[in-house]
Formats: C-alpha cells, sequence, structure tokens
C-alpha cells in the first residue's frame, strides 16, 4: 500500500498472527517499536531468541526450563510420592501460583486428540511411565474436554495394575473452562477436594 | 516465581508493555513463541531491528520511509500545490487509504503540548516553511482536541501572511475521535468537505 514501508508491513503481518493481536493492534505495535531507542529494540530481539535458546524441557517432568532438571524436581522438599499430570507447562504455572501442592509434576505437551493427529506417542507418557517407582498417587489435573477426557481414560488403563491412587481435580472447574485462567482460590480448592477414580 | 524461567519472565515484561497487550496476553505470547521454530524466531526478532535500522523520515515531509524521499514525495503525479497537515505518520496512511487525496502530505512529528513540554521547535515546522513555494492549500488534518487546536492556531498565525488558503477537514470527523481510527468512507467525506478558515 501506498505511504507503508514494506518493513512495517513485515513486523505488522508477523505480529498479528500472535495470540490476542488484531491488524490493528498489530500496527500500534509496529509504531510503538519504531519510537523506541535502538538499544531497547535489541533488547527486545535479544529477549525473544534468548527464549528459544535457553530454554530447554525438563528430563523428568517435562517442564520448561532453564536448566534440568528443573527447579521443581531438583526441590528435594517437594513430596516424590505425588505426580500432577498436566497438558502444558502454563498449567504448572497456574497450579503453583495457588501454592496448594507441594508433590511433583509431569507435562505431557498435549493432549490425545485423533483428529488433529496426536497419539500417545506424540506425549510424554514413557518418561511418566519411567519415574512411578516412589508414586503412590497420581493427579489428572487436565482441562475438562473431549481430549483432556480422552487422555485421562488413556493413562488410566495404562495405570491399571500399578499401586497407585489415581485422582483428578475436584469438579470445582467450570466445563469448558481453561485450568490456566482459573483463579488461585478455584485451583487450592480443585486440588483439596480431589476425588479417586475408581479403577478396576 | 517457581516454576518460570526467567527468560520467559523477561519477554512478558518486555510484552506486556506493547500498546493494547496485557500480563495475560504477554504471557499466551510468550509461550506462543516457545513453540516456534529457531529460524521462525530470528525472523522476527530481524523483523523488528529491521523495522528500527531500515526507516527513516522523508527529508520533505518527514513521513517515515525506507529511503527518503518518500514515496508520496517523489511522486511526480500528486498535487504539489496542496500540502495536507497530519500529526504523525500514521494519519497519512489512515488517509491514504480513503483514496480520496492526491496532494502531498506535511507530517509534523507531534503536537504543541505545553504540559508535556512539546513546542513549536519539537515539530516539523521549519521544514514545513521551507517548502510553500508552490503552494496554493494547506489542509489541517489534525485530530480534534485541546493540543491539535492550540497547533493549527499557531501554524494558522504563522502562514497569516502568505498568499495560501488554509482549510480544516470537515467537522465529519467526531469530537475526541481518532482520526487514525476513522472509517474510509468518512475520511473521504471530511476531505471532500474541508472548510476555509478564516485568517484576517
Amino acid at each position: 500500500m501506498a505511504g507503508i514501508p514494506n518493513v512495517i508491513t513485515d513486523v505488522e503481518r508477523i505480529f498479528s498472527k500472535f495470540p490476542g493481536i488484531g491488524r490493528k493492534s498489530a500496527r500500534r505495535i509496529a509504531f510503538y517499536l519504531l519510537d523506541k531507542k535502538r538499544e531497547d529494540i535489541l533488547e527486545i530481539a535479544k529477549a525473544i531468541v534468548d527464549l528459544k535458546d535457553k530454554i530447554e524441557h525438563c528430563t523428568i517432568c517435562n517442564h520448561i526450563t532453564e536448566q534440568s532438571p528443573c527447579d521443581i524436581c531438583a526441590n528435594s522438599k517437594r513430596d516424590d510420592s505425588v505426580i500432577c499430570i498436566v497438558e502444558d507447562s502454563l498449567d504448572v504455572i497456574a497450579l503453583e501460583k495457588s501454592v496448594s501442592y507441594r508433590g511433583k509434576y509431569h507435562v505431557l505437551g498435549g493432549l490425545i486428540s485423533p483428529l488433529d493427529g496426536v497419539g500417545p506417542d506424540d506425549l510424554a507418557i514413557n518418561s511418566l511411565l519411567s519415574r512411578l517407582d516412589p508414586v503412590k498417587e497420581i493427579i489428572f489435573a487436565i482441562n475438562p474436554s473431549v481430549e483432556g477426557d480422552t487422555t485421562s481414560f488413556y493413562l488410566t488403563r495404562l495405570l491399571k495394575d500399578k499401586p497407585i491412587k489415581i485422582t483428578r481435580l475436584a469438579r470445582g472447574i467450570p466445563i469448558g473452562g481453561d485450568l490456566e485462567y482459573t483463579d488461585e482460590a478455584t485451583l487450592a480448592r480443585a486440588i483439596e477436594g480431589r476425588i479417586e477414580i475408581p479403577n478396576e
């Protein structure tokens, strides 16, 4: 378009693909960046590249970390006998904010979804099975959805013959809601009120 | 906070300062970037730095451009005898989208605002005065606000003795509204219906 340099439309195109950002906001951001000092821009660019370069997945729980094992796995004060299974690292962060859980986590890295071509082999399930030795309880903290229920069902079957109690978060989480956006108080209550899944 | 690597909070902090992005959206964006391939991340970082490095201000009209003079100033088909004065480059882009103006522009780079310490010397007013030779009409396309009215008044006084007709956009723009967000049809009508400012 006349009057708009290509480097600006490039940045607009990139930002308008970001979650929650539309075309108008992307333009606002491009002009916001244009007003910044060069060193600020270099800092922003570096932070984005660092994000990619410095983050790895914990070899134990698959949570994102700057150094494996992650802080939570490396913390000997946390209870090794309970593992809370979540879809992704955002859920770990949300649960940690509720300050009501002192066990460990396991991040699946997704949910079983045949429609999206995601099967059990695409999730961190083998690494879960290899760390069950001290575990007495597994808590499913998985969003209530078709994919979440399918994944819970699959894992329950897989753990059927182990001497492990399987629980899920109490139904304090609204159906159709997103765990990551649930408030701290509700998450804390959901952890306290977790109920056992009969596994016969 | 436990469970969140520093490089992620760094990126969240940066993005939450962007216009229109809150804390939750910034986190969403950080995780969106984390899922991207490294080459995509480098492309994003490069686009942001390019924005700063490749954009300059047109030496004639002060509009942003990759090469001075800008496309609009360099276009010999556009009418040299009319200059449309705007606050910033976003306004040029908005007016260009309305496809109803074939003259030139002059970007002030702000508005006179004593409260914010912005005086006439901080704006591209000298470069405006130096290009008045072929000009028969100056259109003020400045947002209706205290600063906008002050700036229009100042420029009108400054141009008092020149043989130049001074007009402003028709009052099609809602008071308190933002020129940049006005729809194309309204902008087109505002340009057609521009009225002369008596300058005695």
